[in-house]
């Protein structure tokens, strides 16, 4: 039996409701992945995940677990779940986004990606093989292909060459797996122009995964070139496999890409805006510092049951974040990762009941509405 | 009835079981109140102060709340309990300690002291009056008389001065009451003079409060001369009435003050170390940022069943710790408040079956054991 099963479809359109079992649980799609980038969503415990929350799955980070504490500490303790005692499924990155972003001394080849590590300096390589190994011994149940995240803007001939790469490094990554407990899926690339998209798109299905992936967005090409991409290639990838949209995005975008036929998600926005004060609500999202929150005794969000919705009054949060608290940082991702999960789990209902482009509708009329 | 209750007591000694009765809840002694200065626990969520730690009760601090946010504003939104979450007993303290050890631009005077908030350089007035109304208007179940926390070292004459003021605003501040829900509690000064001590006691004891405390230890004299305050004094204070010790201390310091006859206790020691990465065990304090635990698959302490112990291993809560992850704080400060909470309640355990004095000496020869 296929890992993914799709359970409903749009009628007329491509949105699709479905299932994805892994070795740790089933995950219902579309969904959204916490991003818990150094073994641990940022603030919440793994207990705070599953009851406040309800997530269904977390994203680890492999090129900060490798430099820090390093996988083969992870494989000794026995794995990510239970080195950061989460019992649910994990899907961890290939680590090429962050050599791109966040390293420096970066030399790509053909064998794979030399890096400094920000942490000591010292070098590292990468490589598609190495991916894929550390990912096994993280013990993640979705392992990403290693790719060459092409950054944006890309002349036409870089596109075209980074996204070769990634396909040469796509098979090797497929080549480098050992385990049968997981799935691996593929990542294309293309940057804006759909020409190389398709291509990417072809090359990486020619290889064959488990689940495909929509690379190289949300890096700077804006909205409307973003959309442009999810809205021509969404449907166009594997219609049997999990598709999933990395790095995005905004309410809107999930909506956006969940119309387009996408399935998965992450993005650290619901985390990291919570530490900055930002709350996501039904009316768009809401900056707690404004002093016209000072004596406000009202919930963050009317609409919303989360714990702190359910607790806390917008003086008190505004009171913690103003106050530099731990607690602001933890009430706040709680509340914003479980909008995001309220968000994915409103649109797998409207699908089940073929109400899908009117949940969106009416969703985005409140979201743009600002209170 | 009175609001306080003595349900057993050593034979052979001053240690005592009992229990206070207060508007928000029942608090069973001895018992340790965590610090919530600014309306929180650091780190902490209400749900899991009560479900994972098991407090009774909390600690706010008047002089941060009514520097930030105000305590008009929390009662405007309800007082303290609601403000925070917490539906369990609160204790506030007067504001006194803090404006001496935080504050610039001190003047003390017979009215009141006159200081500068570090938040923003405005000037402000506390009085035995404000005190006690703020902490009304705060809604406490417990509040404190104002008093004047005779700075460590004092000569004779300025310890006998700073306790006869104490006891000039003692009477004041129970003057000052106007709510009948709560009990309010007398400070006894006299820094490290035993003579100075008993004038202090009597002096307090004649205003006639609910509940007595010793005040101004713990302020840099010594863990003997503290020591010797307790042990002559603990069993001194009224033995109807609760006893509290200010601000104490580490888990011997709390054997030592139950062994003397007192019953509530609060320190930050718990869940300010938990923040540098320090637990404390069955066998000591251990330091988590020690290389030896790099690879330590083994609980904080493998005599606790707190959700930290139960759940991860010394290796992932060093790699929190190393990685500065908020979570590091929140499992740390769980575990520690929990072992506190345990201590607590195995000395509670031990009075009631008689066996205190052999709960005191197991607990200590652990603890000095270093694992």
């Amino acid at each position: 039996m296929s890992a993914f099963q799709v359970i409903n479809k749009e009628v007329d359109g491509f949105a699709r409701r479905g299932r994805i079992t892994t070795a740790h649980g089933i995950i219902e799609t579309p969904c959204f992945m916490p991003v818990g980038t150094k073994a641990t969503v940022k603030g919440l415990t793994p207990k705070q995940l599953e009851e406040e929350v309800g997530a269904q799955i977390v994203l680890g980070n492999t090129y900060h677990l490798f430099l820090r504490p390093g996988h083969e500490l992870i494989k000794k303790l026995g794995g990510l779940h239970k080195f950061m005692g989460w019992s649910r499924p994990i899907l961890t990155d290939s680590g090429g986004f962050q050599v791109f972003s966040l390293s420096s001394l970066r030399r790509i080849e053909e064998g794979g990606v030399t890096f400094r590590s920000p942490i000591d300096g010292s070098t590292h390589h990468l490589t598609p093989e190495s991916s894929i190994s550390i990912q096994e011994d993280l013990g993640a149940d979705i392992i990403m292909a290693f790719d060459e995240c092409t950054p944006y803007p890309a002349t036409h001939k870089e596109a075209l060459d980074s996204l070769e790469l990634t396909a040469r490094w796509a098979a090797r990554s497929l080549n480098a797996r050992q385990r049968s407990d997981n799935l691996l899926f593929g990542i294309i690339q293309g940057s804006t122009y759909p020409e190389l998209r398709r291509l990417s798109l072809e090359k990486t299905v020619a290889v064959g995964f488990d689940g495909y992936a929509l690379g190289g967005l949300s890096v700077g090409e804006g909205q409307t070139s973003m959309y442009d991409v999810v809205n021509e290639f969404g449907s166009q990838l594997p219609e049997a496999a999990p598709r999933y949209l990395m790095g995005v995005g905004t309410p809107e975008d999930l909506l956006v890409a969940v119309a387009a036929g996408l399935d998965m998600f992450d993005c650290v926005m619901p985390t990291r805006n919570a530490r900055n004060g930002m709350y996501f609500t039904s009316y768009g999202p809401l900056s707690i510092k404004q002093a016209r929150f000072r004596e406000d005794p009202g919930p963050i969000d009317a609409r919303c049951n989360c714990y702190t919705c359910r607790n806390f009054s917008r003086a008190y949060l505004r009171h913690l974040f103003m106050a530099k608290e731990i607690l602001s940082s933890v009430l706040a991702t709680i509340h914003n990762l479980h909008f995001y999960n309220k968000l994915m789990a409103g649109m797998r209902d409207a699908l089940v009941g073929g109400e899908f482009q009117r949940f969106k509708s009416s969703f985005l009329a409140d979201y743009k509405s600002q209170e």
